[in-house]
């Protein structure tokens, strides 16, 4: 646990719920008397909203993958200084809608293999890892239909299909087994109630 | 020299009129017959100029020095990846006004010792170097009152008067010695047409 606070991420697929199951944690945690900061990547601060505009919005081709990666790193040192750092000083519990480990995983394997760069340029210039990341495991097929279902203009990271989605939830296994002290597994495949009940266990535990 | 092609550079601190000199050795090689490509950074690709914007324009504190290192390294690489490298590899001469040195000097040296962070980035994200930099030597008081007569709205990092100007002169003769392979020293402080000749003659040694 980070001295006076706790720093919390969700990872997962697109459409395995972690942003609902997020949302339902911050609720759950403030009615416990918590003092919580809901958060997400790309974005969460008012600099790292703008390059994230930058980065999703227009042609999928208009960065490279390298450059990408730079302008995400850009966005999550922004976050880090003015959104997460001050909540975990002042010993609040951040809770983060993706972090590192999606930019290990998207930009990491997604467009080629650059996972070393990934990896080298966080320790550069990032260096903070959460205290506990929730990984909720989905079906491939499921969540691709779930992440189908909705609407919004910045999501082309979901484009790609079923053959990104298995591989995402592949690699993010694997992560899991990489970094398994601060990574614990939820199925997601069952309905939102269940998912929460043990999303709300392991944090209960940590806490 | 590059193969196929030369990667020219021009540094200096503000107001040493080393874009006016840029121009001037484009338009005097052109006359010869060479094709020139002349850009400049920070910017120099259409997501290069947008990265420019976003760091340039509102609040001079709304990024730390860090993410402004970051922002500049994805301007960089996107620059390099779509103006720089394909004009070198189809034999052009590539005029820089400013490129990593000012990086090295702006961002490594005034807001802090981050000189080794953008030494490391620089390693990781972009390797290239210039294989020939002019470095338009100005007494900075001169320099100050020339650069405070221009107009522009982007122009906030010449704002931090008379001391940053002659902490900049001095680092850039400190880099000049460093990488004393690639840098020439041309003195600024006469009028544009002396300057040009001085110019004209270091690079027609370098074809």
């Amino acid at each position: 646990m980070t001295a006076g606070g706790l720093f919390l991420t969700f990872e997962g697929i697109d459409g395995s719920g972690k942003s609902s199951q997020a949302r339902m944690l911050a609720g759950h945690l403030r009615g416990l008397g918590h003092d919580v900061v809901l958060t997400r990547e790309p974005g969460g601060s008012d600099g790292a909203e703008e390059i994230r505009r930058l980065v999703l919005e227009g042609d999928p081709d208009r960065w490279s993958a390298e450059t990408e990666i730079l302008l995400f790193t850009a966005a999550r040192r922004d976050h880090l200084e003015r959104t997460i750092e001050p909540a975990l000083a002042a010993g609040k519990i951040v809770i983060c809608d993706r972090f590192a480990d999606s930019t290990r995983m998207y930009q990491g394997l997604s467009r080629g293999d650059l996972r070393g760069l990934v990896d080298q340029l966080h320790k550069l210039m990032i260096k903070r890892e959460p205290d506990l990341t929730v990984l909720i495991d989905m079906d491939p097929e499921t969540g691709l239909s779930r992440a189908k279902g909705r609407q919004g203009t910045e999501e082309r990271f979901e484009d790609f299909g079923i053959h990104l989605q298995q591989k995402m939830r592949a690699g993010f296994l694997e992560l899991a087994d990489e970094f398994s002290d601060r990574f614990r597994l939820v199925d997601g495949n069952r309905d939102m109630d269940s998912v929460a009940r043990d999303v709300t266990d392991i944090v209960m535990q940590a806490l």
